[in-house]
């Protein structure tokens, strides 16, 4: 919805559905509650208010009515979801329950109008990625043994927002409603619980040795990056080294096989060819990326089994990782951007171990 | 999926599903990423893992065999969602297109499963509305004219943040993917802004004579309280007195009537009975609050559309609205458990305007 109106808000119980009818109108469907804030943001011809939800009488039914005042009440009605999706305690039927309609799913069809960015997304995630490399480099700076990630990535987080804010004012808009500003952190993957690829935050305090997985990113008028990085805290070890090499190895040849033509399968074929021959298999855990924009994880992937043929203007995250029981994960994640040549990294982040190996002397 | 067994995690692109045989075995099902993520946080039988999603083979297949091992395979089966939603370019079949089943959607009946919040979920919801106000008590203290909301609201989350680690240590879990400690802020909702009920950030400075709407959670091992309050820079102007005075007694009048055996629609009867008796429905945007615990909007609702019967150890936010074009929002929300006897509040914070009436002068 925001995609194709430009409207950003926080999604409730209350239904919310974009119309485009055969002659082009384009109607957003709100709750009173979102009104004049959707006549404000929203890009299209008119909003239209139900009252409430539940309310005395179901908005679906008002929704039904308004598609037939857009000649849309019959015949086959092409949509992303048959009703409003059963979230946040909505409940309620289908569309087709309550019109004489045929639906037709086209949910694939509008996540692929999503893939090839236009020229200003490109900038949007771009400038998302400066923000994520500055609030990066903070968290960088301020880790040290004994402190908790909580503190670091907080700390990382309100300096580099607001650096953000000297440089854009009140013009700066996040357009994302979990999030505002540049933000970095750990998320748990912090020495042995590193091994999880997706562990959330445990506010564990670093210890001299522990392997490091990061994350930043920054919303930037709803468009997001995604940076991420290995660090070692104190000198590397030799199974540090050599791990660390096997992942920068693997993320250098995914990416230098983003290109136009290529489908997205060979990608990460490619990546776990290289697992097989080297007997990394035992380490192997998920897909070498994914596309990202407006969602911090839309199609295509990165993946065997997506024959997606890769185009200039996909913007595509390159992660593939390792994950050692006992000691951590090993991944870096940069945002490249598909171009008509070379790979285009959109994140500007050192990516060597010599940069990323962290001095384990108190901060002054 | 977390209420059922403890397992809290990033929803990626990639199938989780939870199940539960005829016998009463519980399975968890998710991608390689997530095995020992799952196995060593999940409270049930197992945890069965597919490789990856989109992979050679659908991960829903796997699925569909798994519910026949499970003698699930044929007849009835009653889920939540027929197959994965389509989230984060997720696409696949229904299962009841690769089983001979009869889907029957059972989400509603999940949902009902939440309503009554046992002592333990009471517990984490009012240690969530205790560090909710806590950051609300910075954030009221850093505001002043001039500032921006993003200063205000990161410096009152990191400040809150560290007051919780250094009580809890790394035993703090905040079980949220998107969030981690206390957090307050006012999500636009600054000045004339303020008069859409659910605006997003704009990093606007704040300026004498502003109405202010704030927000204040904490995620505490996956659950959440909500604590709102309409603040005035500077003294109060007649109108902001008049609607302040207004707010208040409308959540006064909904908070006593929050009892048990009283039904969810008698509550916002009551408000909007208010509102047509005061001539304030041209100010009115939405009921008088909801459900919340896991997620930050549950249901029932306090809406004249929800019959449902209020009984003790549901948890309710009550926060009737007024928004006033060019002058801004008045809305406090707090917390309350229904109990045998009087609505007891979660939250616990100033309600008088006295107390929210913020000085001009800079800070020291």
């Amino acid at each position: 919805m925001f995609y194709l109106s430009g409207f950003a808000f926080v999604p409730t119980e209350r239904p919310i559905a974009l119309l485009i009818s055969g002659s082009g109108e384009s109607v957003l469907f709100v709750p009173r509650l979102e009104l004049e804030h959707a006549e404000t943001y929203a890009q299209l011809d008119r909003v239209v208010s139900y009252p409430e939800y539940p309310d005395t009488r179901h908005p679906l039914r008002r929704l039904a009515e308004l598609l037939g005042e857009l000649e849309l009440g019959t015949g086959r009605l092409a949509g992303d979801s048959d009703g409003y999706p059963h979230i946040f305690g909505y409940r309620g039927p289908k569309l087709s329950e309550l019109m004489e309609v045929e639906f037709v799913p086209i949910g694939d069809a509008i996540d692929d109008l999503m893939m090839i960015k236009s020229a200003a997304e490109v900038e949007l995630v771009r400038e998302s990625a400066r923000w994520a490399s500055r609030a990066h480099r903070l968290l960088q700076d301020y880790t040290r043994p004994g402190l908790t990630e909580t503190q670091v990535s907080a700390r990382a987080g309100i300096e580099a927002t607001q650096e953000l804010l000297a440089e854009y004012g009140d013009h700066y808009r996040a357009h994302a409603w979990g999030s505002s500003g540049p933000h970095a952190g750990y998320r748990g993957q912090i020495g042995a619980h590193g091994a999880l690829p997706h562990s959330l935050a445990t506010n564990a305090s670093f210890g001299a040795g522990d392997t490091l997985v990061t994350g930043a990113s920054c919303p930037m008028f709803g468009y997001f990056s995604e940076l991420e990085r290995t660090m070692i805290l104190g000198e590397p070890s030799a199974a540090q080294q050599r791990y660390f090499g096997h992942m920068l190895a693997l993320q250098e040849l995914a990416i230098d096989r983003c290109r136009a033509g290529v489908s997205c399968a060979a990608v990460d074929t490619a990546v776990r060819d290289y697992f097989d021959r080297n007997g990394l298999m035992p380490l192997w855990r998920h897909h070498s990326g994914h596309a990202i924009g407006i969602l911090y994880h839309e199609g295509p992937f990165l993946d065997i089994g997506d024959e997606t043929t890769i185009e200039p203007g996909m913007i595509f995250t390159v992660e593939p990782g390792l994950y050692v029981e006992g000691l951590g994960g090993f991944r870096h994640s940069d945002t490249i951007l598909v171009t008509d040549g070379d790979p285009e990294f959109l994140t500007d982040y050192p990516r060597d171990l010599g940069s990323l190996t962290l001095p384990l002397d108190p901060l002054d």
